[in-house]
């Protein structure tokens, strides 16, 4: 077994799991910092390491563009390309490539795509995308998916499911490793497509599944729905994923909802527009009451940016772009959702998530915001 | 004594001493990396002490625009702002009111200037400077000098030495800390000029000397003959210091001549521009037979960037614009000039220095360049 559940909490279906992978055991719920092009914006790798995550996401299409996944499995695959000792899991790219390439078509072969870099035509198919995903030899693979836009019709969303579908048996076909390939869900926000897309994704088997197409503008409380009611299908005993997901209380809510993993750009992206989690909330650093402020981000955070630095000196920093202060603050804001996260494990763990999700929700909602 | 030279090359006019301040002994020669505005360009301060670095030069004029040096006051100074624990120096930032400032204006009781920022109009005067710089409680300070363009004329040039006379003995009647203070030797590429000057210096009498205007595109010649006929009529117990000097074939070449002190952006903008220095010579990471490459920058460098990365991957990051890239590359130019001052200081203690001269501009000047 690759995925074993450890703990489950008895007042909801929040749980605690372990993913068995070469690299290492992955504890869930787990979230993964973002590092498309192989690093996260502003901050070099080893700080995700040093921060204390385990597992990181990289983007498949953006590595098969540049530097090339072939050059990269000259150099041994891109644990050692990145000297990245912990886990991998590689998106397909699918929603990077109808998101960032203009004019993407899609046929039933795969996605026509011109390059954002060069505008050179390029086609991915399920098997180039798995090919890609072999030679990077990450841990966790990701079918290739279609996936419309949030406000697509009813037709859009049901063509997408069935081509996701073959999609995703072709992508289980090309599979010559024993990486973990992951099935995604689509269905946007119709139930009855949901529930047909899961049937398709079980039909098939996969070592986990994925619930794609959220957070792109459905509103919380339809991501909230969704995520509920797909997980209510979904195996107990494989991993769930929540694609893009989310914000700190996304992911409280979503790990209630029975999701074990996660990954979001949120943190990063955050803290070059200036906004910093802290355990009370999240401050914009652009104020400009904090430009006295002798004290850290956080009080309550132990890392090395709040015990060394004060918000005045940050929000200097960040007023005059220094790219030193894109560093500072996209650590804190990535040390938050680590201990966000270890504090979730931990409170499933002993028994007490329900209430450490509404003291949290509560000193949370009473910051600035 | 501030000041002691503790060895002396018997081939050169090399030496090694140390300068005493409050915050702690700095050997020299000594590099000081530079930290505009309070940080190096593209890292965090930390990163200066990780490498090793004991002094940091940074720009009271720059923090006297923003956050202002009242600010920085009431964190108690520039070391408690930056948490930096190692020595200050701050420039009086007369270059930087020159070359940034639109319609800098000279009177003789100061500048008159508009903000890079704001457009306000400021008045500096030797005064001010030093309140500026005492209420930073940096540890060496500079007086506020006249700093014409290098392709001005001999009038021009012998109003400036006299106005820098003036304000010499300005900015010294005007301190009232035990903090150090450096007089500034103008004069441009005239010899008559240079000795006139540096008499004026000597007559107010400094805690150590300057050699202000060089490196600002006289040529290289003109830099070290002009540094050399300096040094030659400078007192031998008092620290010399080359502002914004330089590469490091002219850090040994005026070193060889008696200075004692260097900070210059080179290395930092250098990483910026994709320029990396190794012990062979210098590198173009753009270059793309680096795509390929699993060796580090330096392999005969042991800092972490060379133990952990590969040039390949480095030139991935960078040419997708990766701040990342950036970060890793100023730490390794920052690391090979610590490296290059070590060595010098060492070369110096046993008697090797112009051997060391020797070997390190053929290797040097046998890289790709």
């Amino acid at each position: 077994m690759s995925f074993v559940v450890n703990f489950k909490d008895s007042n909801s279906n929040a749980r605690v799991g372990v993913i068995k992978t070469p690299s290492g055991d992955i504890e869930t719920p787990v979230f993964m910092p973002v590092c498309t092009n192989g690093t996260p914006k502003a901050l070099g790798i080893d700080s995700i390491s040093s921060i204390g995550f385990d597992t990181i996401v990289v983007n498949a299409y953006h590595l098969f563009l540049r530097p090339g996944h072939k050059n990269i499995e000259t150099f041994g695959g891109l644990h050692s390309f990145l000297n990245w000792k912990g886990n991998i899991l590689t998106d397909s790219g699918g929603f990077q490539i109808f998101s960032l390439a203009s004019s993407a078509k899609i046929g039933d072969e795969g996605v026509y795509f011109k390059s954002f870099h060069d505008g050179a035509t390029n086609l991915i198919t399920p098997e180039l995308s798995i090919e890609i995903q072999e030679a990077l030899d990450s841990d966790l693979m990701m079918i290739l998916d279609d996936c419309p836009k949030s406000d697509s019709g009813y037709k859009r969303i049901l063509d997408s499911i069935e081509r996701t579908k073959e999609w995703a048996t072709r992508s289980k076909n090309a599979r010559k490793s024993k990486n973990q390939l992951f099935g995604i869900v689509q269905g946007g926000t119709y139930k009855d497509l949901r529930k047909l897309s899961i049937e398709h994704m079980l039909d098939i088997e996969f070592d986990g599944y994925a619930i794609g197409g959220l957070g792109l503008g459905e509103g919380q409380d339809a991501t909230y729905e969704i995520t509920d009611y797909t997980c209510s299908f979904l195996p107990i005993d494989k991993p769930r994923y929540s694609m893009g997901i989310g914000k700190p209380e996304d992911i409280i809510r979503s790990v209630e909802m029975g999701v074990d993993i996660f990954d979001c750009v949120v943190p990063t992206r955050n803290a070059r527009n200036g906004t910093l989690y802290t355990s009370k909330g999240k401050i914009n650093i652009k104020n400009s009451t904090y430009s006295m402020s002798n004290e850290p981000i956080d009080s309550d955070c132990d890392c090395y940016v709040c015990k060394n630095y004060s918000l005045g000196y940050i929000r200097h920093l960040y007023m005059l772009k220094e790219v030193a202060a894109l560093s500072l603050m996209s650590y804190s804001n990535l040390y938050f959702y680590n201990r966000l996260i270890d504090s979730i494990r931990k409170s499933i763990k002993d028994g007490s998530f329900i209430d450490f999700k509404k003291t949290f929700l509560e000193r949370y909602k009473n910051g600035e915001n």
